[in-house]
């Protein structure tokens, strides 16, 4: 067996065994500054630039001669590998530098640092505008409720701090702070006081819809939504300009104060992450090293999106988590480290802002006395197993809606869309105590522990001493309170928080995806909080009236409080966001930094696990993963294993009944036929082979240089003409001498391009692509080209392994 | 330009253009349990498995019949693609297989949960360990004092538990607790029960030492040391077969105790990470899924390293960012939640354990109540820059002493090296309180803050109602602590905290390292401790004397308590450990475990940062990475860049003035032929090509399988002689039919071999290598096979790079 090759191959034999003894002549000595390599193959047949993208002159002359090559066009995916090299040469080329003087030295130093500097003001400056966000929001949602007299810009607390009138028990109530029925008919109390808050309440409600609505329609359509999937799939590498500009932050700050103040069922949580991240975005383009770099500006946003949930949960190193579990895709640990300064200066800016007046950087901080019981681990599980359970639902419910709308006419009426679900919710909420609150409010005080203090409902226990069911231990402050049977608020309180769960369950899956900001951390919460609130008020009540019972002995003694209720709205809540979001790490960490207290992460835990297991037996992606999916991003996820038998021949183009690949030689093309391939396909980039015969391959270019490049030739190369020769070879052959000039494309081409065999299990080129960020991957049999695979091409096939609509993926 | 393609190529050409054919017909349709390319294929020319390890027939099958394939040998590199595609292989087979019967389902639910169950057992038994562990260690430090007459197994705070005559002030003096002088001469007081005690404190830590060296010889080499660089190296994917066996816990766990009771300056908390990984290695057993595949066992180690942690520190989410940024090499979301889960079991089963009779799972927990102010990160970066000389100095005299143990004659003697250092460490540390006490009890007493009821030494403040420099306010029991001027113990303190400095810092550099189970986390902490302690005594005299200066007003006024030294301490500690190990986020995160607020972060940031980039300055490598150098481990760094110019090509195999490149051909070779390669090279695979003018690559065989078959064919197929042709093809060529069989070798096989291009930069080649864990990589150019980079040569490459011996670099 043997092989006769013809002129070309012996040609291109000869070169590369005569580069082969260039090469291996190079004694590696570094004692210069010039590369060695640029060294030793200037003494070669030809003088020009034949590395491709890793020598920095070169890149540095392309980026000033040709503006566009190495950029990308909108909805496009980054090629991380180009991206990377690109910053190292950057590096390289400063590091270099900066042995010559002691200005590049100290630009080098500035170089070095300006990651920090970054990340210090990332984390300023989100700090500053959550807390901006928290204080607006709070006055705004009881702006609804009426004013105060001392100065409109006070909410109901900070109005009533000013006062001394006011007790401790009633210090809610003032003087200065007058509902709109005592400032509009003057009485507080009665029917008409009632129906003229009722209106107030809904009038401001839909006031605030419409404005938020409004403004996302006009200045920033990018604003709406949690901009969570959106952030994924960029930080995966794909490219929607205007996504983290400059508008959408300012629409998107402005408008989330006034959907959260509108009382629809929607949280700020997830919308900090895009604020967080726009800010990043914005700052970036001080910095030519990450504004110039798309894998470095998304090092910073994936910092970034820690610094959103830690300003939101007030939780620096369940930010963090979040961000590595959950959005980021490019996590390097100098990105981990420079993340928790991110987070943890936002999280301190935003507490020397102090917006809920209580020292801590959220109004759910809890603090628990009681341990937990080894056997409450079982209602613990139940309440997972609910939250995985309403995970699956929402998710399910949710996407069902938002396909309805994209592909209904409900879609084309926004704004309607968004003032009749505000009316419909400020309707049915106002006459319920616990879904006229925010949300908020309304998590805090399910988690809250009661006290001895407290006058709200949910702690209105009938004194037992009276009733002779336990013996009061008055010596305590705590344990006076044990042995709770419940009172008749609390009933009323059970009754309506029941009633709050199915509103906010039905209301969130209509509300969430709408065109205002809208997170869905808090309503999830919410939803678990309240389930889990009703749970452990039933232990609770269980265990007082049966501590005979053989479970309870022992653990539930008379007259010792055994039981938190605030411990099982925290469980639930814990739950419920994990079915939602399928975060697990992270979720147990934030809510291990609300507490505070290692020994609560157990029961947290144990609810995330079964929610996990519950909502992922249903199905396998979070709400995230399924909103991206709706939306056709092009977005390979980390976490979920390809897990089919294919391999890279059944997914890679041309197919047999297709036209053979698309190629250019090496030599022999001129420039019209090359421009005329360019027109008639739409592919993003070409393999260089040898020649049409032998398939071998020499390397890649994309569509976007070539057409610039061969533009470029024609503006500015004289004699440029139709007939032109295109090469892509380092030294051009001796042309003839009245002919005209050749175009030299040798220095877009890519030499390295990726090559997977056409015997390779798609498992492992699905991991290639994750892992090292491919936008395409060549295909070849021993040796020849014969196919290519792009990032689409793997979508595609994953969608239709999942028996999904291939089509479905939109993007390349 | 054509080439004009033999026989040979043409044959091939028309097979694979065949094969293209059947390969687009296939309908995806997984209605039916053939995998849909099985089934086609089977129609084709021949009827021979051909996929090569996608197959899970094609694997069970080998497994059974030739033993050997798919296994390592010891001191080699696994394959990380091998290995993962085997695991899915297996996956897809259960879950294909559940489909069929119960038992199939339910043994696929429990394939699924075995993950979980191995966690839980891991996190049980190292938390058992550890806990014990604990206990031992604190029994027999006490030994060297005295014995419990109550039970000589008492520790002395147990002993004096039991005892009721002591007061609370003295509630470490009990008649049941004797000191050897006690018993022995019978004075608890003057010259001769010190010498009495001095001699048996000296003899116990000489006894103590010489046992656990004695048993590290005899029984397990492999137990000395901490542990964590070869760990590193084995999560790499690296085979040290028995580092995590058995009688390598055994040994260690015994003396690791006895190593911490002698007195020698070292900690416990490195070699519990050997210990947790050992526990999980041995649980691996008792589950297929992990114990026969080296990735899946890799991700339980990770796993265990953060148990190890989680015990060492009391701190889950500590040790799994310790796994994640400084142990783990391929960490997979799914082994984040693990990880957490096998953590937090493991410090709820050392708190059960209770080891410390504080409830805590360390001895030196904190709780500070005083806000730090920021001036005061002054000093913290100052000690920052001190802990990172401190680890500069620290590694570069630890390496410097490693290698003349190893290149010297002291190697020889480990015995007598480790009874020598114990005596001068027993000899030295006897007279001084400080160093007298175990490191973690010291730690623990310089963290803590001086309360009013402290009887130690640190918190000799002289009354300062009397000298009537500050206004005593008695209202509160911290304030009446305010103005603490120092008294004459406390200038005592001083003198013998700078002394045991001093005696820390150098006897530690030559106790790391030794034949006995050695950590550095305490004894670096305590060097740190030590001397941040000294600073905050420094700076809260300065405060108290001069809190008229300008620094000090408004912050120290009179009579307020402004500087905790005990925070100076534990950011010292965090500094230290930060220059030696070059942890970050990590370090953060468990030191903040330690106190549980979150505004003490924010120093302890400052101190890591500082301490990072000082110690970064003067070199590179942390102390493990040292050790991983000095050992000449195959270990890729993942955290350092490459940044060099070279390409692929510079680094392949076979330079020009080598013999070319050993390649096999797909057919035409001989048994003979095949096995002379093989005893005429020591390569461990074979590039196979179709032919030797062509060199077009076909697969890569390794040259383990490739042994093996061979054996297996000549023992168990008839007719097989060293004029038998060797096959790599599909379709066997008709032979002559009175010849020998060929063997085909097509099954070994790997048809997809990872590629690059000479003109690869090898920053990229270097991030493949990393990121897949491949093993090699094969070089060519033009479609052509031209070389063949394995991760020796990398390392040899970066070693060259760094000016380093390349030969250094000792295993494959």
């Amino acid at each position: 067996m043997m092989e006769n090759g013809g002129f070309c191959s012996d040609y291109y034999n000869g070169e590369s065994s005569d580069e082969l003894v260039d090469i291996s002549v190079v004694t590696v000595d570094f004692s210069e500054d010039v590369p060695p390599l640029d060294r030793d193959y200037s003494e070669g047949c030809c003088k020009g630039e034949w590395t491709h993208n890793s020598s920095p002159k070169l890149m540095d002359l392309l980026d000033e001669t040709v503006p566009g090559i190495g950029t990308y066009e909108d909805f496009n995916t980054i090629d991380w590998v180009r991206e990377k090299s690109k910053d190292r040469d950057r590096h390289r080329e400063i590091t270099n530098k900066s042995k010559q003087s002691m200005t590049a030295l100290l630009f080098s130093i500035n170089d070095a640092f300006s990651g920090w500097l970054l990340m210090l003001l990332i984390g300023l400056m989100s700090g500053a505008l959550a807390g901006g966000i928290d204080i607006a929001a709070h006055w705004m949602t009881d702006l609804k409720e009426g004013v105060c007299l001392n100065g409109f810009w006070f909410n109901h607390e900070h109005c009533c701090w000013a006062s001394n009138e006011t007790t401790f028990q009633e210090r809610d109530k003032c003087p200065q702070w007058r509902s709109w029925a005592e400032l509009m008919v003057g009485v507080s109390e009665g029917a008409s006081a009632y129906v003229v808050n009722y209106l107030m309440y809904v009038c401001w409600a839909l006031f605030f819809a419409c404005l938020a609505v409004t403004l996302v329609r006009a200045f920033a359509p990018y604003a709406c939504g949690s901009g969570i999937p959106e952030i994924k799939t960029i930080l995966s590498g794909f490219i929607i300009r205007g996504y983290l500009g400059k508008w959408t932050l300012i629409i998107k700050t402005i408008t989330l104060v006034l959907a959260v103040s509108s009382g629809l069922s929607l949280g700020k949580e997830g919308p900090l992450v895009h604020v967080a991240c726009c800010c990043a975005n914005i700052l970036c383009h001080f910095f030519t090293k990450y504004c110039r770099n798309e894998a470095k500006r998304r090092e910073v946003l994936s910092a970034a999106s820690a610094v959103g949930v830690s300003v939101a949960f007030g939780a620096p190193i369940g930010g963090v988590l979040f961000s590595l579990e959950e959005v980021s895709y490019y996590f390097p640990l100098k990105t981990l480290w420079r993340s928790f300064f991110a987070a943890l200066v936002a999280a301190f800016t935003l507490r020397s802002i102090n917006p809920f007046g209580n020292s801590r950087l959220v109004l759910f901080y809890v603090e628990f006395h009681t341990p937990w019981h080894l056997l409450e681990l079982i209602p613990f599980v139940l309440l997972g197993i609910f939250g995985g359970l309403w995970g699956a639902f929402f998710i399910r419910a949710n996407i069902a809606w938002c396909r309805r709308r994209k592909s209904t006419c409900l879609g084309h009426y926004p704004v309607v869309e968004v003032l009749v679900v505000t009316l419909v919710t400020a309707l049915l909420a106002f006459p319920n105590e616990y879904t006229q609150m925010s949300s908020s409010e309304l998590i805090s005080e399910l988690f809250n522990d009661c006290g001895l203090l407290d006058s709200s409902k949910l702690c209105n226990y009938t004194d037992n001493s009276k009733n002779g069911l336990g013996s009061l231990n008055a010596s305590d402050g705590i344990n006076s309170l044990a042995d709770r049977v419940a009172g008749p608020g609390l009933y009323t309180a059970i009754w309506q928080l029941a009633l709050a769960l199915v509103f906010k369950a039905l209301i969130t899956v209509v509300t969430f995806g709408m065109k205002v900001p809208s997170g869905l951390f808090i309503p999830s919460m919410a939803v678990g909080a309240i389930a889990g609130r009703l749970l452990g008020v039933g232990m609770e009540q269980l265990a007082i009236y049966h501590h005979d019972w053989t479970v309870f002995r022992g653990w539930c003694s008379p007259g010792a409080d055994c039981i938190t209720p605030g411990l099982y709205a925290m469980v639930g809540a814990a739950a419920c966001l994990g079915g939602v979001t399928r975060m697990t790490v992270s979720l147990v960490v934030i809510m291990f930094e609300l507490t505070g207290g290692l020994e609560y992460i157990v029961p947290l835990m144990a609810a995330a696990m079964t929610s996990k297991w519950v909502s992922d037996a249903l199905g396998r992606e979070s709400i995230y993963e399924a909103h991206i999916r709706l939306n056709g991003y092009p977005f390979l996820e980390p976490k979920e294993e390809f897990r089919h038998q294919t391999l890279a021949t059944d997914v890679m183009h041309p197919r047999r009944s297709d036209p053979p690949l698309s190629v250019l030689t090496q030599s022999g093309m001129t420039v019209e036929e090359v421009e005329r391939l360019i027109a008639d396909t739409t592919y993003s980039g070409f393999p260089v082979v040898i020649s049409h015969q032998s398939q071998r391959l020499v390397g890649f270019v994309l569509r976007r240089d070539l057409v610039i490049s061969l533009e470029n030739a024609r503006r500015h190369q004289e004699g440029i003409v139709s007939v032109s020769a295109v090469l892509f070879t380092e030294c051009a052959p001796p042309s003839s001498p009245n002919g005209p000039p050749a175009v030299n494309l040798y220095s877009i081409l890519d030499l390295s391009p990726f090559t997977v065999t056409v015997h390779t299990p798609m498992e492992i080129v699905v991991d290639i692509f994750r892992k090292l960020g491919l936008r395409q991957c060549l295909v070849t049999q021993n040796g020849r080209l014969l196919g290519i695979i792009t990032k689409k091409d793997i979508l595609k096939h994953m969608a239709q392994m999942a028996n999904r609509d291939p089509d479905s993926i939109l993007f390349n």
